[in-house]
């Protein structure tokens, strides 16, 4: 048996042969447009340094406009320069925020607020939203509006964005206000829907999501690292705007409202590759791929 | 704003205080009774030791009969004594082989096969199954079998495990009789459940996924470890019974098939924790926690 053989095609059709006439995602973004890419606005970029690398995120001001207000009113008064990952649990969410917070020596919160009203979700008139064909667990509609993934219910008239891996979001305490941006978590594990609504989302990684997933988990209750010396710190967290132009990674994401995202997603909802013996038919909103990539 | 006390009670509602009459996980535990809890047959419990710590797999003989009786010969030849990790892929999987598989010096398979015939599915007759009131995107019902997720489609009267995190399975090539057990992976991201009914599951893990899960990403295509150096050496993986009882851990599963489970997955699915904004009223198959603990 031929493991290295198999290694390259095992798992991940995209790479191995094609059996029928349909497209598989490789061949759907060899054929993309340079339209079908868009270059984020970096007045909602967010760059987070961590000792291990560099994490980009991309905010989503149409579902949560003021609690993105707020966090950039927290970095420009320095707030996360003492911030740390203050846990890492297991199939679940890694979050960082001031690990003195609760002490004499919390970090100030400058002119931002303490507590922002939460935007659990908005309403669906105006969004360009792009649906997607799924029986899905948790929401009467999903689909994609401007590269991320959103749930949505015609009788309330309500959309909001799904916890998929690799969200951001805002961690609060039991007041729903009380969740201000000055801590924020990912996604890391398998996607906890049943935060939608319950915390507000405010974006998603779209590069180094590996430095935040294959941090250790934390030992204490929720996966919050017992010990400061285990605590990994935030070397910086700003916007794309406040870095000169030199410091900013000319990053591209596909567009969810092009005929290139829509083959791609039939491309991995029949999978054409040679490796699968049912093509399956179906898939879920937080399995489709949202593609990132470096310009030039 | 306290957030030691807002991390407490952040993004996990079991360890916040209660809002209504309906029970919390926390309470559905404690209120279990031993009779509850089953202890798996060390003929179905596999022992994997990383140089970082063990992992311990329970099998499913009612789905993979044949792939996991050749990994028993496969271990009884000492086949797995030089794998290592091949492979880390970010929010994918994580897959462990021989790497001189493709050279001469590849490691002999005693009495095991090389080729299985595929155990995709079963017939849905004769299984102890369990089902989960949940709007599946991929299966036209969903439940457990013994602990394990399970898929099922009754016009073919077909049943088979689903690729949840933490589900484990057996690599092939294009070949679908290519899976042999020589080479296994463990899903560490999203649930890719378009894998299911294209690869053989045999079980899952049952403790140390944070191995799996933290280990870096590969470089190379699919999450290869592209240097021999990178790959992490399995110490060895063996049958729970074929290790001396001294060195077996006294592990208890929660039934599935118990009122205290069919309590659990009704308090995942109402939220009655203080904490939840909106109490959900719903729940996806990969998203039902399984419980696992300790003996005495």
């Amino acid at each position: 048996m031929v493991i290295a053989i198999v290694a390259a095609t095992i798992l991940l059709g995209a790479c191995s042969s094609q059996a029928d006439d349909r497209p598989t995602m490789t061949g759907v973004l060899a054929a993309s447009s340079d339209t079908d890419w868009r270059k984020p606005s970096p007045d909602f970029l967010l760059y987070m340094e961590l000792p291990s690398g560099q994490i980009i995120m991309e905010l989503a001001p149409d579902f949560a406009p003021n609690v993105i207000e707020n966090i950039r009113l927290l970095t420009h008064s320095n707030y996360f320069s003492s911030s740390v990952i203050l846990r890492s649990q297991e199939n679940y969410v890694a979050q960082w925020g001031d690990p003195n917070d609760e002490t004499g020596n919390a970090q100030p919160f400058g002119d931002a607020a303490e507590k922002i009203e939460a935007e659990f979700y908005r309403g669906s008139a105006g969004l360009n939203f792009v649906g997607l064909d799924s029986r899905d667990p948790y929401a009467d509609e999903v689909g994609f509006v401007d590269g991320f993934p959103v749930g949505k219910d015609s009788d309330s008239g309500r959309s909001w964005l799904t916890h998929c891996y690799g969200m951001l979001g805002v961690a609060r305490g039991t007041a729903p206000d009380s969740g201000n941006g000055s801590s924020l978590y990912v996604i890391t594990g398998h996607a906890p829907r049943q935060l939608d609504r319950n915390v507000v989302l405010i974006g998603r990684v779209i590069q180094g999501m590996e430095l935040l997933t294959t941090l250790p988990r934390g030992t204490g209750p929720l996966g919050f690292y017992e010990n400061r010396d285990e605590q990994l710190p935030l070397n910086s967290l700003r916007f794309a705007k406040d870095l000169p132009e030199s410091e900013r990674v000319d990053i591209e994401i596909l567009r969810t409202d092009t005929d290139t995202f829509s083959r791609l997603v039939e491309s991995r909802r029949y999978r054409a590759e040679e490796w699968f013996v049912d093509p399956v038919g179906k898939i879920d909103l937080c399995n489709v791929p949202l593609p990132v990539r470096i310009a030039g």
